[in-house]
């Protein structure tokens, strides 16, 4: 087990990653002194997968502790599901000495972590994060929150867990392109911040893909380390966080544009830094043989899915449908080099035009490995 | 106009009072750097008493300032108000460069001000308090929320406005009853933090009563400096901030007992105070004199509405509700002597039913005057 503290004063936690630790969590709640009544909140095949075990594991402890079952899916996160979830704490005595764990990945745990952060003006809340996505990215930071019709994220809260417990032993049962998908954004970690951890994962990365300890738990330690401390400085997003939108200005026009189907956030992210990496390769920042290095090293985490049936101009109009509702400038991460990374705040349009063949190519790469 | 510094490191801000600030808006915005776009939240009746004339000189002040207006009453301070408010905010382009104002009472103050909380995952709030209750006390500390079905203000966060505004004048139309029911939370800083300001009280309530400056300006802005010195000390009511629920435990359970008619919030303060300051004198803690002349005064204030249809049983049976949802102890919070608290985790349900008809009288006391 590796432990990576986040400072943040009085909302400092600890992150804990290993193998076996869903099973060793009555045990680590004793250590961390968490209090008895808890309330799990997950969907049901996770639950089936993990909860119902560690359920009966915390209650035969002597933590009394019930489920509260969501629906599956982006789409339940909103506003209706925030309700249901504050109206079954209420029906079962929860206030504000309870604790809420979020069992599952990236839509549970921004639920579960809101739903946290506004009970009682606040009561503590564990991530206990299940997809490599969550245990690389959303369960830390605390960022908490739902989707409105009209956009994703738009209602939440910055709201820091108790504790964060990764146990890497769940994501055995991940399917692959749910892993790979998660495997953008650790590479991101490396071209954004760590140079040295990208030469590791270029090198490690079939490795990884096998997913055993101690190889995934140091990798994922790693990038807990990074966002722990780049969150630490910047608890809000109002500097330095901003670079951990690497590759998702544009990944997020690629999402938008295909309506949310077809291709995961990861890959989306694969795709957006592909373009951030050639857009900053016209900047004059990096070389030919970087940006191919860096674009070959994107491409073998697994077979991104075509984009050639999207049109430039409707991601271009998704972006700047983003910008608008932003209200100021777009942020567009680039490198200066391998874990340095330079932000402009306008979007260069016709290069991006220029990249735009260049990008759906990255599709066919791995087509034949 | 007097200014009282709340200070909570990077979450510090003003409270200004004084008389005809929300015409000196626009000049003050600017003074403290107040984005363009504004979003005044208030209701229908506050909007054409205050808000028009205030939104056509931001507007031509050079401000982007629009109205979003919201039902009247405590029972629209829920989820679905709030859901309007984000959609509104939505189709508008507001961001988290936007400012929202909160211009009217407690009701419109919690509701903006927990939408600003989480729009965006927290953009800034400015609180403009037309009631006494408000400016003296909701407005203040950062605490935001909306109702569940099942209980008050179980849905919120703690978050900070940039500035509040506490224009005095608004206080003219205010009826009096409504301006009462803030006088009992005036009264309530006196005693339990300061015997010079319940001195002063006693001795000016009749002037206080005609609403003018500078008497109104002066008693509005110590009860602001006694809210900001505990709230600094405590943001989130993990301590000393509890003593600020002086009167409202019982009060609480009044107004629930009476199914949250006939009696303001203010006046089941009162009525909570009454109870908190006999039990204070069973205990020995206050002499039957001491009794006598801080029930006068409370009683000084206006008509209390009559109770004795209410059973202590109801009454009693609504705090242990909140007991239970609670969780844990009631803090029932006694005087030690005035200006001066003692908190006691239990209460004592037999010496209540003892000085239950001492309540209940004091309806009559100010009934002849």
């Amino acid at each position: 087990m590796k432990t990576v503290h986040v400072h943040l004063s009085d909302r400092s936690y600890d992150i804990l990653i290993g193998s076996g630790l869903l099973a060793r969590l009555p045990e680590l709640f004793e250590q961390y002194r968490v209090r008895a009544r808890l309330f799990l909140i997950a969907n049901s095949n996770v639950f089936k997968l993990h909860g119902e075990k560690l359920l009966k594991s915390l209650n035969a402890a002597g933590f009394e502790a019930t489920q509260i079952l969501i629906p599956d899916g982006e789409k339940y996160k909103n506003l209706q599901t925030l309700e249901n979830i504050y109206t079954y704490l209420i029906a079962q005595g929860a206030d504000r000495q309870s604790t809420i764990l979020a069992l599952g990945g990236g839509v549970t745990g921004d639920l579960a972590g809101f739903a946290a952060a506004t009970f009682h003006r606040g009561t503590p809340y564990i991530q206990l994060p299940t997809t490599l996505l969550s245990q690389v990215d959303s369960s830390v930071g605390g960022k908490t929150g739902v989707n409105h019709s009209q956009g994703k994220n738009l209602i939440g809260s910055f709201y820091q867990p108790r504790l964060v417990c990764a146990d890497t032993d769940t994501l055995a049962t991940l399917p692959a392109r749910e892993f790979q998908s998660g495997l953008y954004e650790v590479l991101k970690y490396g071209l954004i911040y760590d140079a040295d951890f990208f030469d590791f994962l270029e090198v490690h990365l079939e490795e990884v893909k096998l997913r055993q300890t101690p190889v995934i738990e140091d990798v994922i330690s790693r990038c807990c380390e990074i966002k722990a401390e780049i969150t630490s400085v910047d608890e809000t997003e109002a500097d330095i966080r901003r670079i951990l939108n690497f590759g998702h200005t544009f990944g997020h026009g690629l999402e938008a544009a295909a309506g949310y189907t077809g291709i995961t956030h990861g890959e989306a992210v694969g795709y957006g830094m592909i373009a951030a990496i050639l857009l900053s390769e016209r900047r004059g920042y990096l070389d030919r043989a970087t940006v191919d290095r860096l674009n070959r090293c994107i491409c073998r985490i697994g077979q991104l899915p075509p984009i050639s049936s999207l049109s430039l101009d409707a991601v271009l109009e998704a972006i700047g449908r983003d910008k608008k509702r932003q209200h100021d400038r777009i942020n567009f991460v680039l490198l200066k080099q391998i874990g340095k990374t330079v932000i402009e705040t306008d979007l260069d349009q016709v290069t991006l035009r220029d990249i735009w063949s260049g990008i759906t190519a990255c599709a066919s790469i791995n087509r034949h490995p």
